[in-house]
C-alpha cells in the first residue's frame, strides 16, 4: 500500500495523522489545531530544546524503518530535557516530505513518535507538514519542567565532584558501523548479481548476537529512569548534560562551561560484552569508540563528593573518574596509568 | 567574501552567529549554551508555535537575500504568537545548510533574524545548526504568553459578530508574481545573450512603483501594533488568526473550527493601489488574488456586534463581513450582489 499524499493534501494528511492525538498532561491547555498550542507550567521552569534532522546526514532509511525514525526523533529530544533534569510534556512535530513518500510512510513515522511519547507522557501538540524537494526534514521541539531553580546546567561542576555516566556508552556507534557494513555487503551483492536466482539468493544479514548494538542504534531511550532514581535517591547532580556527540566532547563542554579540569579513568568507562566483541571485529579501538562515538543519548553528569555512597547504590549508574582544577585540564588515564589529554572527536556534521 | 563553513565547524559556526546574543527578557532565564534554554512565565499561558521552511518550496533564493530571509522567518512565526493574541518573548532557530553556503550567508541570515527579533522584543534562545545534502532548512519555534484564559482561538466566533481584517490583502502575492516575472525575463536574457557585452547589458528589473509589493513579499510584518491597538480599545476578538495561506482559506478554517457561516463583501476587502494595478497587468482577478493569495501576515478576527462602533475607529482595521449560522454556509458578496462560496484555494506545498 502506497497512497500519495497528494491525493490527501496538507490539511487531509495532517487530519490523518493527528485526528486521534488528545492531550493528556494538565499542562496543555490545547494542542493541534491552532495557530500555536497553548500550555500552562504554574511555578516551574520551562525547559525548551528543538533538533533538526536531515536524511541523509542524521538518518539512513535504507536500514531505518519509518517507525523506528519517529521513535527515535522523539526519544533524542525527550533526552535533552531530561539531561536538564527535567520532565517532558509536550513536543511538535515539522516534517518536510518529498514526494516519494506515502501516506503509509508518514503513518509509520507517526506511530513511532506516538509511541515514544506514550511512554515519556509526552502530548504532541502542533507542528507543521509540508513539502521538500529532495529528502526528508525532521524538526522537533520539546517542551518540559523543571522545578523552580532546579534545572541543572551543564557550568555548574566544581573540583573534588564525581564524574558519573548512566548506562554504557559505544553501542550505538558500533551499531551504525555494523549497519554500514551489511549495506555495503547487500549493495555488493546487488551489483555483481548477474541472474535473478542470483539476486534471489542474496542473503538478509545476520544480526543475531548483534541486537542490543542495532538496538542502541535504532531505538535508544531517554533516560527518565535515571532522572526519577536521581530524584529518589535525593541526589541534586552539579552537571549534566546527555551524550549525543560522545563522552570526550560532552565532558569537555561541562568542563569549559564549568571553567574546571577533570579526570576520567579507561577502566571505568561502561562498555556492553557486544560492544567489545564488534570492535575487535572490526579493528577498531574500544575506547575511542566509547569516547567519541556519540549517540548514546545516556546522561552525563557530576555530583557532589559527599553523594559518593549514595551514587554507588544506584542501578545503572557508573562512577567514572572526577572533576579537577581548571589548570590541570581534561584528561584520560588509561589501563597502564598513562594520561592522554581529552579531545573533541565526536560527530560534527559541518566538519 | 565567502568564508567556507568548514573552517569553523558546528561550534565555531554557532559561537560566530550567537556569541553576542544576550536575552533580554525577564521570561529567559537562560537562552543558548545548554541542552535547552530555560523560561519562566509566572500567571501566564504560554503559546507556541513552529515552522518549517525549505528551499525550493518556500523560498527561492535566487531573488530572497539571506538578510530578508532571516527577518521574514521570524516574522512569520511571530505572527502565530499575535494570532492568538500573545506576545511572543523568545525564539528557536535550527538551520540545515549545504555546502554552497558561507559563513557570511549564514551571518546576513542571522542579521536579519535579530532585526525582527529586536523590534518584537524577542530573544533567540536556542536552536541547531547543521547540514543538509542540498538546499537550506530552516525550522523556527516562537514561544510568547497571553493572559490566563485570554489567548483567542480559531474557535470562538458567534452568529452575528463582525469579521475584521487589518493592512491590506494581495499584495504580497502580487509581489510573489513580479519577482518570478522578473526572474524569467533575467533567465531568458542570459540564456540567449551570445557575446560578453550582451550578457553585460542585460537591465536589472526596474521595481519603480512596485517597492510595496516587494516589501509585502520579502519583508512582512508582523502584526504586533494591531495586537496592542486591540487591547488599549478593550476589545476582545471572539476568534482570530493570521493570514498565511489566504483570506478564503483562513475565513474557512475559522468557521469550521466555530461552526458557523459567514459573508464577506468584496467590496470591503482592503486591497492597495499597487496590488489593483499589477493585477490588472498580469491580467489577473484582483479578488482572487486577496482570497486565496497569501503571504500577507496580517490578522483576520472577529469582535461581538456590540464592539461596531469601538472597531471602526482603529486604524487600519477593516470590517469586512460578518458571521452568520451554520447553515448559510460561507459566502462572498460580490460588488453586484451576487453570492459565491468561498472556497480553500490557497497556497498548498504538498497539493
Amino acid at each position: 500500500m502506497a497512497t500519495e499524499i497528494s491525493t490527501l493534501g496538507e490539511f487531509g494528511l495532517i487530519k490523518r495523522l493527528t485526528d486521534n492525538i488528545q492531550p493528556q498532561n494538565a499542562e496543555t491547555l490545547y494542542g493541534i489545531g491552532d495557530d500555536c498550542a497553548v500550555l500552562k507550567y504554574d511555578d516551574k521552569d520551562i525547559l525548551v530544546t528543538t533538533d533538526l534532522l536531515m536524511e541523509g546526514v542524521h538518518f539512513d532509511l535504507t536500514y531505518m524503518p519509518m517507525k523506528h525514525l519517529g521513535y527515535k526523533a522523539a526519544q533524542v529530544n525527550l533526552s535533552d530535557i531530561y539531561a536538564m533534569g527535567g520532565t517532558p510534556k509536550q513536543l511538535t512535530i515539522s516534517l518536510a516530505l518529498s514526494k516519494r513518500f506515502s501516506v503509509e510512510d508518514m503513518e509509520d513515522f507517526y506511530e513511532g513518535l506516538k509511541l515514544a511519547c506514550e511512554k515519556h507522557h509526552v502530548d504532541i501538540v502542533g507542528g507543521d507538514t509540508t513539502s521538500s524537494r529532495t529528502g526528508l526534514a525532521i524538526s522537533i521541539t520539546a517542551i518540559g519542567e523543571a522545578e523552580k531553580g532546579r534545572a541543572i546546567y551543564r557550568n555548574g561542576a566544581k573540583d573534588t565532584d564525581l564524574i558519573c555516566v548512566s548506562g554504557d556508552l559505544g553501542a550505538a556507534y558500533m551499531g551504525f558501523q555494523l549497519l554500514e557494513r551489511e549495506k555495503e555487503v547487500y549493495y555488493q551483492q546487488i551489483n555483481t548479481a548477474k541472474t535473478d536466482a542470483e539476486r534471489l539468493a542474496i542473503s538478509q544479514p545476520d544480526f543475531s548476537g548483534r541486537e542490543y548494538l542495532l538496538e542502541r542504534q535504532m531505538k535508544p531511550e531517554a533516560r527518565r529512569d535515571i532522572i526519577l532514581r536521581l530524584r529518589e535517591a535525593g541526589i541534586q547532580p552539579t552537571a549534566m548534560m546527555d551524550i549525543s556527540d560522545g563522552l570526550s566532547s560532552e565532558l569537555l563542554h561541562i568542563c569549559t562551561q564549568s571553567h574546571c579540569g577533570c579526570r576520567i579513568y579507561e577502566e571505568r568507562i561502561p562498555i556492553d560484552y557486544q560492544t567489545a566483541v564488534m570492535a575487535e571485529e572490526l579493528n577498531m579501538s574500544l575506547t575511542t569508540a566509547a569516547l567519541n562515538g556519540g549517540e548514546d543519548y545516556e546522561l552525563l553528569f557530576t555530583v557532589p563528593l559527599a553523594d559518593h555512597e549514595k551514587v554507588e547504590q544506584l542501578e545503572d549508574i557508573k562512577l567514572i573518574g572526577h572533576i579537577t582544577k581548571e589548570s590541570l585540564g581534561c584528561a584520560l588515564i588509561t589501563r597502564d596509568g598513562a594520561e592522554f589529554q581529552l579531545k573533541a572527536q565526536g560527530w560534527n556534521s559541518l566538519k
